[in-house]
Order: structure tokens, then sequence, then C-alpha cells
């Protein structure tokens, strides 16, 4: 087989590296010519089309819908809310004019001084601000109530380190936005989409997450609570891969939304807000991807099946492709995304390596050999292994087995991560295994100095409180104060 | 019948106002706090999202693929391309700070001096530039080519006079830009999409549109020629609804992006763009509506049909909804999005005069009465007329009301543009005319001068030169001078 294309780095010799070259070989996206930005290439941007319609869907079957906001936020906006303006307006791109002009030297285009604003305006990091205003104008009464809106966007922070999909300044995100009427409605509302991300990341990505909430520390700015889906990489760090806020009354309140409850007194509206980003994309990749390239799991993979004829001239060219166009409709009949790449500039060594590194869940390929036989090569991306089988059941096998795919590569990636899982209940135990990598089950003191503690001496953040940890008694690692349940340490992208 | 809700001004008292009202009543947008910048609301999204849905089918059948390309641009890319420089660079947002900082004086958030940029960063107006600096890395050969990409994303326009859809600052499009081997198929590229445009126009948002080309003065900066589909709304005036440009080389050329063709020589690149933004909500709003409200052409409709209950207690209510359900279920099964409203804290009479002014194609009422006789009361938006229906067959009949409807607002629209299209002669009836609103057929000499001389006096400008103008012998109304066809003179939005 031919593999021209496979210049990737091995994940054993440094898997950062192979991130990067993968996202750039895979045609997913690349570095633009702005820092920070990345391009996501036609290929990546499939794969991201094929997750959005997923969520949409699940989003609207939740009963939201879908909206537009403002991209630039005025400046004031965010300092209504305390603890949001500490952790958004530091590094965010400002809008400071609205005209260029000819530099009067000849120097190309300038910042027009006299086009100053009155009031800077910021790209939005996030909407909680400019949504809760416009909000104020939505709510009177609870029959107002409940607003469960979405907005697909993109936003920006100014980030110092970047990683493509991972941790942009631009990135492309969902943020979803509700106002309800009271608590507890806010708090299922929260849980609710924090589920659906779950059901979405394990059943479409088939990446398994814990759900679980965030302690203090890493709590969204101005949250009540956030709950998140953290995934497990292959190298053992963790990757936040999705989070729901329960905002309590905080935005209601520094944008003074109020609402006549059912007792005819006013109150205080409550708030969720949830978001998911391309950097899901980067999950997707750092899951279940090889040294060959990329493994998409079969329900978000633009191509399910590529079918590749092998021949040695015209007519055996004609023949296969008599045989296999009956076979490519069946297919996609039944809804499968099927390519038949008979192009005649490349190879079939040089098609199977490329879209071995696409990540293609099935590849077919038939030659006159096959024609004589009644056979077909299939062989599956997951584990690279080849069947023969019978080109009369051919259509029949297929969605059987990109199910199975589907299920195979959730199911080691759900071993990988029970087999780097740890219990550890001293500091010294902790300090070996952090650097083993994997998720780190220990007891906690519960309080943000501990936390601080432990991050500062092994670069370990607590990941979240499982939602579904059993009640545990045992003794902080450090301090040796009380704890009732164990909590997740991680090693973070 | 309650008409609480329809406080919309009337179309022959001021259309303009009319516009603005229905679009806030209506629940399809409103101002934000951020100057010209809209906040597209749940019901106006979801049109949107119709049309984002058909657009995008259209282009993949059309061989495009999406990809997303950085928000910001360099303020350098700008001036590469000296056309595109003047029509773009003059009132655009420009990014010239990445930190905000606390207010040393304890007044909120400043922005902080240090963190200034060494370039300023413009928000795109358009992304020509960044695009074309990212396909020099895709193209290298013929076999690169032609590259058929595009983009749903935000743009910004720094507009001094803004109106909801119309013209905002921020604005939703999408933004294809292809690259060619060949100046014909770019230039074949150019006429398919602007045909994409004109099917989709007429199909889908029954809008009746001229396709034709641009004059000089009125051609997208940078590009050789400019193709548009330019639609008629109700008050008489011209809205450019689509354009499609070929660009020839002079993006190729400005960022250095060459091929080397089948003869083994270098080449600059071939290119067209073509865009259509939420602009076309504003086309749909004029071309059909009326003084109760939104009309929505079926094919667009969120909500295609919504049936209402009447009822005078709840054993009638459970009566009728016995009765609607399977009906629901059958129209749904159609692929029919109906909504059945028995809400109980809004009156018939109010839900009635609200659907209307959501513009819903088809509504139904049924009462106990109707149950015993086995009837249903239909009313069709577009003419408000009602007919009396049978319960057995309303399932068979509404599919074809809807395509009646659909039909029928294009007509209505083709019928008006036609009966205020004229064909004009001298200068004098020219003056006349356009205060009559419409569109002037009328003799040009071809100089921008002549152009402009018309503009400077009258307000109209020239909408486009028809592709499909006849051949016809002439002299221009102010200058004498000779002309060979007809174009288009109109105001405009």
């Amino acid at each position: 087989m031919a593999v021209e294309l496979q210049h990737l780095t091995k994940r054993s010799e440094n898997y950062s590296q192979w991130y990067n070259d993968l996202v750039v070989k895979a045609d997913l996206a690349e570095q633009s010519a702005v820092r920070g930005c990345m391009v996501i290439k036609p290929y990546g941007y499939a794969i991201w089309e094929k997750m959005q319609q997923q969520l949409d869907k699940m989003f609207k079957e939740t009963g939201h819908q879908n909206a537009y906001f403002p991209l630039l936020i005025p400046k004031s906006f965010l300092s209504r809310e305390a603890e949001h303006v500490e952790g958004f307006a530091k590094e965010c791109a400002v809008v400071t004019h609205h005209r260029l002009m000819n530099d009067p030297n000849g120097a190309g285009v300038v910042v027009d001084p006299d086009a100053r604003l009155e009031e800077e305006l910021i790209i939005r990091p996030t909407s909680e601000t400019i949504i809760w205003n416009t909000y104020k104008n939505w709510i009177n009464s609870y029959r107002d109530l409940p607003i469960l809106v979405n907005q697909w966007a993109n936003v920006m922070r100014w980030e110092m380190r970047t990683r493509m999909f991972l941790r942009t300044a631009e990135f492309l995100w969902q943020e979803g936005h509700t106002a309800h009427a009271t608590s507890e409605e806010a708090q299922e509302e929260a849980i609710r989409m924090l589920n659906v991300y779950g059901e979405f990341a394990e059943k479409y990505m088939a990446v398994p997450v814990v759900k679980g909430v965030k302690s203090a520390n890493e709590r969204f700015a101005g949250a009540i609570e956030t709950y998140t889906i953290e995934a497990m990489m292959q190298d053992g760090k963790a990757l936040q891969s999705g989070t729901s806020h329960f905002l309590g009354q905080n935005f209601a309140k520094a944008f003074d939304v109020t609402f006549v409850n059912k007792e005819n007194k006013p109150e205080y509206v409550w708030a969720t807000s949830w978001g998911v980003s391309t950097r899901l994309m980067g999950a997707l990749i750092m899951t279940h991807s090889d040294d060959n390239g990329l493994v998409l799991p079969p329900h978000l993979a633009p191509i399910q099946v590529v079918i590749v004829p092998i021949y040695k001239n015209d007519e055996q060219r004609a023949a296969v492709s008599e045989k296999v166009m009956p076979i490519v409709d069946a297919l996609r009949a039944k809804g499968i995304s099927v390519k038949y790449d008979d192009a005649d500039n490349r190879r079939p060594g040089f098609k199977f390596a490329d879209y071995e590194l696409k990540g293609v869940p099935v590849r077919l390929a038939i030659g006159a050999r096959d024609l004589e036989n009644g056979t077909v090569e299939v062989m599956r991306r997951d584990t690279l292994a080849k069947e023969i089988d019978k080109l009369d059941t051919i259509v029949e096998r297929i969605p059987q087995l990109l199910e199975e795919i589907q299920d195979n590569i959730y199911r080691k990636a759900l071993k990988k991560r029970e087999e780097m899982t740890v219990k550890v209940d001293t500091w010294e135990e902790f300090k070996e295994a952090i650097e083993k990598g994997g998720f780190i089950l220990a007891h906690w003191d519960g309080t943000p100095e501990t936390e601080e503690r432990i991050k500062a001496e092994t670069k370990a953040t607590i990941r979240c409180i499982p939602l579904d940890a059993p009640e545990e008694e045992g003794v902080d690692m450090l301090t040796g104060k009380p704890s009732h349940r164990r909590v997740i340490f991680a090693r973070n992208y």
C-alpha cells in the first residue's frame, strides 16, 4: 500500500505534535493570517455541520428556538455583573473606531482618528450581558416565561496560547440562554441540557463523558453552579467538552429583569446558559484517532463509506462501475453517505491511505477478481481489519457494520478511560499518579485553597464532582479534613 | 374578530412606518443596544433558517462545500486590491486593542493602553481578502481547481442609516468564493449562482426578480462584472436581493495566487464571489405583506397551518381535540408544519389576529358545530378568503391549498411589477414616472457620467441591464447618444 500521505508524527513520539499534524494533514483546519484564528476547511467544517445538525435537532426536541443577538457588546455591559467582568473583560477584542482613511502620507489605510466611538464595543466572548439586556424588554409576567433560546454564533476570547479547535481566539459555538419563573425550573433546565450534551457526546461522538458539577474555582464567571461533561483524551488529559450553568438571578439583577409572578409580585428572573463549541472537534479527534489518521464515528462522518475500484484497463473499470453503482444507490437510499472514488489520477494505494487519514469508517475495494467471485473487500477504519463479504449481501452488511464501529470505538474509549482512572488516598500516591495521566478519584476538603495548592504543585485541577459520585467518608489528602465523596482530578486541555 | 394586536400603520399612510411596525409587531426583529445592530427574534430567525436550509441545499447540489474563515482581517489586506479598499475600507469596525482593565479611578473597565495591537484588525465587511490570502496556500496546479466554497457568516459594515433587515451594521449572510482555472469557467459559475438565487427567490420566496448585470457605478468593489437579482417592493422601489460577481484575476493578483495550468505555465487564478443576506427577509416582508401583517410564502413559513379549536367548555374542547389530532398527525406525516393552538388563555379572535399578523398561510378553525357537520373553516392568509371544507378530505386539500397560495402570491407580485414597469423615452416623462415609483425601462448611453447625473437629479439608479433585454436601437434620454437596449432605472432600498 502506498503511504505517501502519512507523514504523521506518531502518538507515542509526541502526542501534541501528532494532534497538530493530524488537524492539518486530514484537511480539517489550518492557521490563518490572524493570530490565534483558524480557517476551518471544508472537510473539518462538514464534520462540524453534522454535529450542529444533530445538536440543533436535540435542542428543538427539548423546546428551544434559535435567535441571533449582536456580535458587539457595549463595554459597560460587561461591568454590570461583578464576577462576569472579572472572568471575561480581561482578554477580548476591543472595537474603538468605525472608519479607516487613506494615509495622508500615502502609506495605505490608517485608522481615522475622528471616527472614535463614544463607548468602546467588545466582540462577544459570550452573550449573557447583551441577551439579558434584551430579555428585559421581553419579560413582564410569568406568562412570558420560560424563554428557551439558543444562538449559533462566533465568539472571541483573546487567548495567549492557542491550539486549533481546542483553544482559538475566535471559535464557533452555540449558546443557550433561558429565562425561568422559578429556581427549580432553571436548575432542571441546566441539568436537562447537561444530559443533552452527555447523550450527544456518547451516542454521536462515541466519546464517553463524566457528568459532574464544577468546584467554585472552575465555575463560569457569574454562575451559581456550573455543570460539565468531561472527556478523557488518549494521553490521559481531561477535555472539558460542554458546560451548562445555573445562573440564579445574577444576570436578572445586573440587568434589572423582573417579572410579575403568579402571586402578582415582582421577582427577578431565573437563568441558565449552556454551550458547546468547535472544541468538540478536538475531543472527537483526540479520543479515537490513531497513527494512521482520523477515526471518525460513523454517526458524524461526512463520508461513511468509500468505494475504490481496482482495475487495469477501461474495460475492467467499466465492469466494476456497472456492478457498484446499484450498490451505491441502495446504500444512499438507506441514508448512508457513500463516495465512489473512481478518479483516474490517483492509484488505489494512495486513495486507501488518504481515506484512512480522513477517518472514513468503511472502505470497500472491488476488483476484477471480486466480480468473478461475487466478493468485495471490506476494511473497517477503527480496527483496520479486513473481511471479504459477498457483493449480494453487502448492502445489508454495511449499516450493521457502521453501528458495530460506532459501538466499538465508544467501548474502546470507555475501556481506556476506566483503565486510566485510579483511586488515590495519599498525597504521595497522587503526585505519582498525576504524572502517569488519567483521572484521579480522590477526597478533597471542599476549599478553594486546597484546590489551588494542588494545582500549583501538580498542574492538576478538579475536573468535576461527578453527579453520580457515591457518598464515601474520607479525608483530604493534603489537609486531612473530612470529605464525603471523591472528586475527579486531572491535568487538562 | 378581536383585533387587539393589529396596531399596524397602514401601507397607504406610511409605507416605511408600516414596514418598521411589522418587523417589530410580527416578532421578527428589534433594535439592539448597539447602534445599527438588530436582534433577530425566534420567529424571524425561523424564517431565516428555512431560507438557509434551502439555499444550502441548492449550493451543495451545485457542488459547493461550506468552510469558515476568520472574522477579523488585517488592515493591510484591505489595501491590496485597489478598488476593494475604496469600497470597503471606509466605514468598518476597527479592533485596536485586545484587553480591558479595571479603571485605576474605579470607573468600571477601561481599555488597557498597553494592549494595543501592532496592526489593527477589521471586522470583515466581506471576506475576499482573507479568503484569497488563504487560497494562496491551497492552489498549486490546475488539479487543485476549481475550489467551490461557501461560508455562512456574520459581517459588518458601519452604515450611517440603518433599517432592520434592509441595511444593518451587522448582518448575516452567505458568501461563496470560488477559484477557477479559466475565465470562462468563472463566468459560468457567476451566472450559475445568479440563476440559483433567481430560482430561490421565485420558487421559495415567491418574489419575482429581474436578472441582470450592474453598470460600472454599481459594481462590487473589485469585480469585473456584477450580476444581480432585483426585486420590486410594493411601493415601487427596487431591492437588490442578491449579487454574483465575476472577479477576473483581480484578487489572485492582489494576493499572488497562481497555478500551473495544463500547458505547465503559471497563471493567475480566476475568481467569483456571490452572496445573499438577511436582507432577503426585507424583500420577503415587503413583497407580500398587507395591512393585517405578514404574508409568508408556504415554502418558507415556519408554521404552514395553524388549527384553532372553538369551544365553550372542556367537553367540547376534548371532542375537538380528539377529532383534530389525527388530522395534525396526517399533515405532519406529509411534511407539513402544523401548530395546534388550544392554549386556554387567549380567545380564538385574538389567536386569529395574531396568526394573521405572523403570516401563517392557512388557518383552520373547528368548533362543536363543525364536528356535527363534519366540516372545518379554512382561511387562506393571502386573500383572507374563507371556505368550508369537509373534515374527511382536509388532509388532501391542504397541500394543494399551500401550493395555490405559493403560486398566487408569486403571480400577484409579478402582476404588480408588470403594472409598475413602464417604458420611457424622454427626460420629462422619466422625471414624472420616477415620482410614481416602479421600474423604468429607458435607453442609456452607457456612461457613468450620465448615470450619475440622473441619480443626482432624481435619486434613481440603474438597477441592472437585464440579461434578457432585447436589442433595441434608441437614444439616451439626456444626452441623445445612441443606445442598443433599455436598462432598468428605479429608486431603491
